[in-house]
């Protein structure tokens, strides 16, 4: 069965979008992701869209609606590695991806989750 | 163009397997790989495969292929996240991923690397 792997780095999990996603595989994800987040005890998630050339509105409402998730589990979540060419695109769209923080890289998204974890 | 993300931590790399490789996809992730590890002076290499449900011999000597190629740039890989049944089938295929260590996870395999590394 296709499903995304998420992957656990200290307190932090690790989700990289590498797939087209499609609904049953965003509905996977964020089951399985907010029991990780339970069972793993994690207090922040980085969600990796460096392999995706093109976010459209459904792949951001489901960012968004994760991070939501994530929220009221008390885990933030920074979204890391989006393409110049899909910040044109969100903007253009009009979509905010409220809620969601970004960060360039996954290594500045662990400092970022790092900082105000304290 | 469909190709792997290669994350950095730190000194070490880290790839998550999640589709099914075909000769093009894994050439270009050696090649990206390799270039990567020069540019980022990568010490070790993280290859997550738990979402493989499955791992062919093409696919074990595409990983074996890839340590040997990073053992040379000096960075030493560790294949981590194989399922129970992906463990079975590789002995009874008789691929012994050589020069290839293991580990349970991505936390456990990043111990690994910063052990050795001293």
């Amino acid at each position: 069965m296709e499903r995304i792997p998420i992957l656990k780095m200290g307190d932090l999990l690790l989700v990289t979008i590498q797939v087209d996603m499609h609904d049953r595989l965003a509905m996977t994800l964020q089951d399985d992701l907010t029991s990780r987040i339970v069972k793993d005890r994690a207090r922040g998630v980085l969600i990796d869209i460096s392999a995706l050339d093109i976010v459209d509105s459904f792949i951001g409402r489901m960012i968004s609606n994760t991070a939501a998730m994530a929220r009221i589990l008390d885990a933030r979540t920074v979204l890391v590695g989006m393409q110049p060419a899909v910040a044109i695109t969100l903007v253009e769209l009009g979509l905010t991806l409220h809620g969601v923080q970004t960060a360039l890289n996954v290594e500045k998204g662990v400092q970022l989750l790092k900082q105000t974890a304290d």
